[in-house]
């Protein structure tokens, strides 16, 4: 009665109730499958979530989705990008952190040793 | 002459000296190429590896894996569940940085006013 899915509207293919796609690909954001399924495949995307309970499949779609965005702006690293730039501020970070750590024993050490 | 790639073996077709695939999946890893075609489906891949300068691959290579990977570890979150351990620690150092801050403040002024 209602209108296809995206996925389905993608594959010109009917879509039933029982569509796996149906409740997180709505056929007002085309963009969002197309790229799940450029990257990743209908078929394995729909593999995917027929082998997670229902209530994770929302979560595993935005991963996907997520993923294959990461993917298409950058072919060479996809998500790995993000997870080297979150790597590069911990080092800055923790790099930050000794500087502050040492700059404090030193500050504790002259309150202890001051010149009165 | 050579044995195929893992590419080729798995997918039952002769490995060719143009093989997109044989660089980066040897015969002796089955595992490796298993997991990206189970995940991304090795025509994607193939499709994703040919669209790159060849001395581009290698890290793309290594990237989709590492992702194909962590979906297999992880179905819900894959890629992004190291994403999300990272955001995590980073707001950790935040917070220990942001605390040694507020201490190195602390010491300064005590140090200024100092009682002889």
């Amino acid at each position: 009665s209602s209108s296809p899915c995206a996925a389905c509207k993608l594959l010109r293919r009917k879509c039933t109730r029982e569509c796996v796609f149906a409740p997180y690909f709505s056929s007002s954001e085309p963009q969002k499958f197309a790229q799940v399924h450029k990257i990743f495949g209908a078929s394995n995307v729909s593999k995917m979530l027929q082998e997670l309970p229902v209530e994770r499949r929302r979560d595993a779609v935005a991963s996907i989705v997520y993923e294959a965005n990461a993917r298409i702006r950058d072919p060479v690293y996809g998500c790995l990008g993000a997870i080297f730039t979150l790597q590069q501020q911990i080092a800055q970070l923790r790099k930050q952190l000794s500087a502050a750590q040492s700059e404090m024993v030193l500050l504790k050490f002259q309150h202890q040793h001051r010149e009165p």
